[in-house]
């Protein structure tokens, strides 16, 4: 199935106020409106883009359904000096996110290190947003959440684990900073939409074999096309792959008392609560060493890394996160692409909440 | 290069008696002796060869040229709470590992969590053995480590990075408990000699294309055979390996003050200190959650993933950690496979330093 795959390019301010004017409509208070906003817009500025305002359309109607409370009781409980549990209260997942890290960043300040296991939320956008945001305060960000199952443990047939994202960021003075945002399967189940929109040939190894990848009506790859982990099969190290997507469903959803595994699947279905788990954390560089100091052998690391000789066809070596702030540019500039099938989906949104189409 | 690869199988007491032995005579102090020999026969049981008593050779050599201390100044200061730095003195890295994964634990216990950056360290075995202390105290544990660089960069052509390890440890009640403990690229160069030593074919995907693998005298693959990160080529999110293999060079190299990247090429040198980095961590559960809860969903989440329809001739789907526990049992049982070209170094070790040989 080939869905005509041109973008319309938006403008991000535009993007942002439509997206917050959607959740205020829905009764989420401002405040929390532009926060799950900026999560969003960020997601789609940096080229996630199914990880962005095309989440929109499912917090609609989940928020519609009764499933995600617009003004949920977010209960954060320190059980040591450093480490705790977030009841999300069934908010959405960029509210809960965010409360969650900058707990974790306020007292990571005073312990140096601080950590929350978190359950009842629901899908919290990219990864690296949670992680970025300790970049500003010198310190290490950790962010990872379970997600829907889709991915088959090595040697297992049938979906078990989430795509699970796992991110660490670690601030440098200098641009860009390292920023890993990764699902631990081959790729993010997003790319293997855009390959199917564009008619193409999904590469080999990218998803489990015995399903032929398609895209079911809402224009995305259903669940029941499966996914290997990162590493692929086997031979080629797909069990670390599933080892680190066990480890995210282990922090985020066994620590937390969230939903786990196949249990997951409930975050799929319009009319149920996810109780998705997520895990966050932050660490100071300054406990570990003089941020000077850190800062100049950073500096002497990427160097070394961008210094390789390159190989044939590529224009450079990218520290991770880079292409991300190059796309970020880019997409701040020109306007974000929006897939013809997203804008649909915004449109039915402002035309049942009375607001003007972004355009 | 095919070497005979039939391996004798040794007692693993025999073999315990014998390297501790072998770091007495060298000078170091009897508690440390065994505490690096632990190290090292646990690689063996678990099936990690190549970081058992196949190490004990470098050990040896690197005491004798003096650029490993017998009694060096580990000293740990604990810049917040919860983070601080380690410096190892040049001491064996089994050694230096075990203290700093000793206090990380201890400091967890009254603050929930801990992290100790080390430098001056050497070659540490495998990084399984310390996040896998922390078991028994109902704690996560962490443990990476950088290593001598032979893993190239996504885009480049050049080893960059080493092998560079991550290990997370998670107790369960029962049997197994959860281990991973992996090398970032797609395997670890031993996996890589394992395979030419028995004439095989080196699989598609484990060796960076350009040179063709090879045995050196000493029947390993020397440093100018290249690796892929985990995830192989960029197309098959090979990039992500890479972000992990330096995520772990960042933590263990930059922020100890260690070396770091291709500086590491002096952890191959016989008459160069290493300065090798690593990374240790501990996060008690009942800091997040009641520890009872938690293993009861664990459980559940094990047998979600076990209870998945198996591949064609594929015996069972396990837990990372499961497959070193079988090898621990058959290897404790019936001996410790080592390799002839080991066994060649250990009764080299024995004739110098007047001991009997294994047997």
């Amino acid at each position: 199935m080939k869905i005509s795959s041109e973008p319309v390019l938006i403008d991000a301010g535009v993007l942002r106020d439509f997206t917050e004017k959607v959740f205020e409509r829905l009764g989420v208070p401002t405040e929390d409106a532009k926060r799950a906003t900026d999560v969003l817009i960020e997601a789609d500025l940096r080229g996630f883009d199914c990880h962005g305002v095309a989440r929109l359309f499912p917090c609609f109607r989940r928020i519609k359904n009764g499933v995600i409370e617009t003004h949920p009781k977010i209960k954060i409980e320190w059980l040591t000096h450093t480490t705790g549990h977030c009841d999300g209260g069934n908010g959405l997942g960029m509210v809960v996110g965010w409360h969650a890290m900058k707990a974790c960043l306020s007292r990571a300040e005073e312990f140096g290190s601080a950590f929350l296991a978190v359950n009842r939320s629901d899908h919290f956008g990219i990864a690296g947003y949670y992680s970025s945001m300790a970049l500003d305060s010198d310190m290490i960000g950790i962010a990872m959440s379970n997600g829907s199952p889709r991915v088959v443990p090595t040697g297992g047939t049938t979906g078990i684990l989430g795509t699970n994202p796992i991110s660490v960021a670690v601030p440098r003075k200098q641009d860009p900073p390292f920023i890993l945002d990764m699902s631990t399967s081959v790729v993010s189940s997003g790319k293997i939409d855009v390959v199917l929109r564009k008619g193409q040939q999904v590469p080999n190894g990218w998803v489990y074999p015995p399903v032929e990848p398609f895209l079911d009506s809402q224009g995305v790859v259903p669940m029941s096309v499966l996914q290997y982990p990162l590493g692929g099969q086997k031979i080629t190290g797909g069990y670390k792959g599933y080892g680190l997507g066990l480890m995210a469903d282990i922090l985020s959803g066994i620590l937390s008392g969230a939903n786990f595994g196949s249990r997951l699947s409930a975050s799929k279905k319009p009319d149920a609560q996810a109780n998705m788990g997520h895990f966050f954390g932050a660490m100071k560089i300054s406990g570990f060493r003089r941020v000077d100091e850190f800062n100049k052998d950073f500096d002497s690391l990427v160097q070394d890394i961008k210094s390789s000789p390159l190989e044939p066809d590529t224009e450079r070596i990218f520290i991770p996160g880079e292409p991300e702030i190059i796309a970020r540019k880019e997409n701040q500039r020109k306007g974000v692409p929006i897939l013809s099938s997203v804008l649909e989906k915004l449109k039915q949104i402002a035309s049942e909440l009375d607001l003007k189409i972004p355009q």
